[in-house]
């Protein structure tokens, strides 16, 4: 298969990934019966990349929701392509020698109106420059410890490595808890997930299936988490928590983030990059 | 004198211009009869920085104020010693031979409750390694562009600038638009003011009376903005709005700041460092 079939394969599933994430968001809206105001609808905004000189760069769909359940979610599908800029490309894979590159992914971001209920960040790509691979993950950051939401999540991605590769889900998590750490603070992001990048086993094949399996896990797994802890009722004291630990959230992306640095520097669409903010927060 | 005598005199200064600043916010609390709620009042927190051998690196005095017209003000004084990493001696001059350091300082950032009134940061420091050499500035961020605050708080800044080398203040003021700008976003993050580093002339007498000079430059202008802008009614659309800028805020001290790198980076003070950060900001 020629790299410009895996490129329209990895494209196309991530499109119908991003479909289906906001089909299952929107229906939680809908299932929220005791809800305040109207179920939420995302609302998609199409993006263009022009190239370092001027040209068709490829772009990307933003979809976001603002509802009831979701005080801000977001599902971004993108596919781009160009040349790095020399500062990078002695940083990227195989862009020493030919600064072209070809990237496709999705990344989902979803903030709570409800403390109780864990956010969720899950992001999936595949890169191509001489080299290709793919890398991504999904992880949850509960406001208040939450060992049974956790604990599926972990389940329903380790199930998903133990598919690819058995030994593959302790490297991924441990990855995943090193990465979404705030030194400053001390202090992990949230309750882990996994984390991979630069996947090209030499199976394409399995390296996609794979990831592909990973989308399919937060799927499964997370809207079940958020439905069964949606209609429980919160206090005003709870709800300044949940917005002091999205300072945290803040910190972590800003200050750390290298999907964001990179995003940032590299001349992304910002408001794509930085949909991961919650939308309240607080540093009382 | 000696260069004990010097950061005695400067850590003195510091201190003074902390209960001067303390001082004038407290009266436009008391002023703001129309006010919601009593008059605030600062608190103070005293910190201790250990060294990277457990002994006595100084430390700080943090006073923070939330009231009626000043939604969250930071006024930290700190004068701290110890010897740099490794990973910091080549970027501090002085520091490569000798990695010791002895620094004091006063940061003071102002978010107000009216997004009619602009929010302030100043900061001023007296650093020794085996050079010395003193840095800050002062600058203005308007939630809504304000000529007049910009104009005020700029002039006095220029009569400062002027008492010291006339020609200073055109270099400082770019200096500040250079320093304080989202690259990201292409967009400044206020109205800016001005920015000096590295301000060791020779004439220390000289250099200090200039960093006096900028504190009462900012302690004469800014409370006056603040006094006639504080009772003006304003509406909740004006208040989002207000929320939103503040992101930028957060983008700017989270992406760019080097004092905020550099504090988190060397172990300072977290909650002294991130003083800075609005109360309450949104990414809607």
């Amino acid at each position: 298969m020629t790299v410009e079939a895996r490129q329209e394969r990895a494209a196309a599933w991530f499109r119908t990934l991003r479909d289906r994430f906001c089909a299952a968001f929107e229906a939680l809206e809908d299932a929220h019966e005791g809800g305040f105001g109207a179920p939420g609808r995302f609302e998609r905004t199409i993006w263009k990349r022009p190239t370092e000189d001027g040209g068709d760069g490829g772009g990307g769909e933003m979809s976001i929701m603002k509802g009831r359940v979701f005080e801000k979610v977001g599902v971004n599908f993108s596919a781009v392509h160009g040349a790095f800029s020399p500062e990078f490309r002695d940083r990227i894979p195989g862009a020493a020698d030919d600064p072209r590159f070809w990237a496709s992914g999705i990344s989902v971001v979803a903030h709570l109106c409800s403390p109780l209920v864990p956010a969720m960040h899950m992001n999936t790509r595949f890169i191509v420059t001489t080299k290709a691979w793919f890398g991504g993950g999904g992880d949850l950051t509960p406001i208040y410890p939450d060992a049974d939401a956790a604990a599926r999540l972990h389940g329903a991605l380790e199930a998903a490595c133990d598919a690819y590769d058995p030994a593959c889900y302790a490297r991924f998590r441990e990855a995943c808890d090193r990465y979404f750490f705030l030194p400053h603070r001390d202090e992990p992001r949230g309750a882990g997930g996994i984390f991979y990048d630069n996947l090209g086993s030499g199976d394409w094949e399995a390296d996609f299936a794979f990831t592909q399996g990973v989308g399919r896990a937060v799927l499964e797994a997370y809207p079940e988490i958020v439905r069964e802890r949606m209609a429980a009722p919160w206090t005003e004291e709870q709800r300044a928590h949940q917005l002091v630990r999205r300072g945290r959230y803040v910190e972590f992306n800003l200050l750390y983030d290298r999907g964001t640095e990179f995003g940032l520097r590299t001349g992304g669409n910002v408001e794509a990059i930085l949909m991961s903010l919650p939308p309240m927060v607080a540093w009382p």
